[in-house]
């Protein structure tokens, strides 16, 4: 908090736990209490994995998708009445460059949640524009420092299953950050992303591109994304649904 | 039953219930126990949602989670422990042309869910490759015919926040399924994705592309996908992991 009070005149914190629909309609109602309305959403929360996608126990993967996913359901349903009731609003989405294009193995649970979320993006993207609130998603590649993401992963609950894959993939199975960290250039910083938040908050409504790439790592998936986008803008067009379409839904 | 033993000389139903793990573990044993091996595993089960993404409550979601997704992870947990141990297997994914390119709006949870299992899928398919276990995704385009997926969808429980959508989405939300219909030729037939199925079923291992495009409606997904699946080659290739990729990864 001090750190960020260097950079915000007036920042304040409200307890928010994603995993509690009456935490969520407690956090928005405080906000709109205080303030007397409420402009964006920016869905943050997740928690990552990394282990054997066969270990992780289902109920494991059901306790990822409360947080990653069913968070954002709770969080957009306690602010969406107030954002459509104003006409105006933004929900920006911290999606992931695993969800197109490259992505290693062992990172399952936690890849499959971020495209879920993507996908959730997506979906809600036009189903909200005709309220006149807008939609963006930033796709962060993988950034192996400045965020605890990979120190605080979760393992699998199952570890019977341990040694048949220790055998088959164990290098790989001792630090898929490690790889991933060989393509990232030493000056990436997690801060890229907040940045790009930022400028995405300060746009003027309907100018806003649909997805905002920030991938040190150059996966590519910035070039999935060029042609999966117009893809769906073409698909809108052609079952005659131009405006659900904004000026940055495809590049 | 008795329209598919015209096809199949020795065909014999098992039930499995995709929600229980007990359910899914017995249904494995009893093929095991009946003959002595298992070939290939087919994620099929899939329910079907229409309405306003926000008025879905999250246990809808999660429910719809437990069906569509942690219904696969079950069966995996089931069968592979076999497959890895026969170092030989197959797992087919029906996924939906809806995770790569366009989708229409009020069938989010749906096409959440079929994104999130083809995540899924990708994972695994470098996870289980070096057991000898293939994989294979099929993708078909929306079929409005030939199936009660349609038919079947289940609403949003939430019917409060309907009269605000309904005024801005009205017809949109009458029926989403009949603007694709449009773009479906008559002839489009849903077998056509049981025969790619067949087709993987009885191609050599190791020579299965990993996806399997059935769309009618061209809705460009195999476009997406051409350029995604070269783009994680790519990443795999990057990061010294070629053996993870086959013939088939991309095109």
């Amino acid at each position: 908090m001090d750190d960020l009070r260097r950079y915000a005149a007036d920042l304040h914190a409200v307890e928010l736990d994603v995993t509690s629909q009456e935490s969520a309609d407690a956090a928005i109602a405080h906000i709109l209490a205080a303030h007397g309305r409420l402009d964006a959403v920016v869905h943050n929360a997740g928690h990552m994995t990394t282990g054997p996608t066969e270990d992780f126990t289902p109920d494991q993967l059901a306790d990822l998708y409360d947080i990653n996913v069913l968070g954002t359901q709770r969080v957009n349903r306690a602010a969406l009445p107030h954002l459509r009731a104003q006409g105006a609003g933004l929900l920006v989405w911290l999606s992931s460059s695993s969800t197109r294009g490259g992505c290693p193995p062992f990172v399952g649970p936690c890849f499959t949640a971020k495209a879920t979320m993507d996908a959730l993006a997506a979906s809600y993207a036009t189903e909200v524009l005709r309220f006149g609130i807008d939609s963006a998603i930033v796709v962060p590649g993988a950034f192996t420092s400045g965020t605890n993401h990979f120190l605080h992963a979760s393992a699998p609950a199952d570890t019977d299953r341990a040694a048949a894959y220790d055998e088959r993939y164990g290098a790989l199975l001792a630090g898929p950050d490690k790889r991933l960290a060989a393509l990232i250039p030493l000056d990436a910083d997690a801060a890229q992303v907040a940045d790009a938040v930022v400028r995405l908050l300060a746009m003027p409504a309907g100018t806003r591109p649909l997805r905002t790439h920030i991938d040190p790592s150059r996966a590519g998936n910035e070039v999935v994304s060029a042609v999966a986008d117009r893809v769906r803008a073409d698909f809108f067009r052609r079952v005659g649904l131009d405006d659900l379409l904004t000026a940055g839904s495809s590049l």
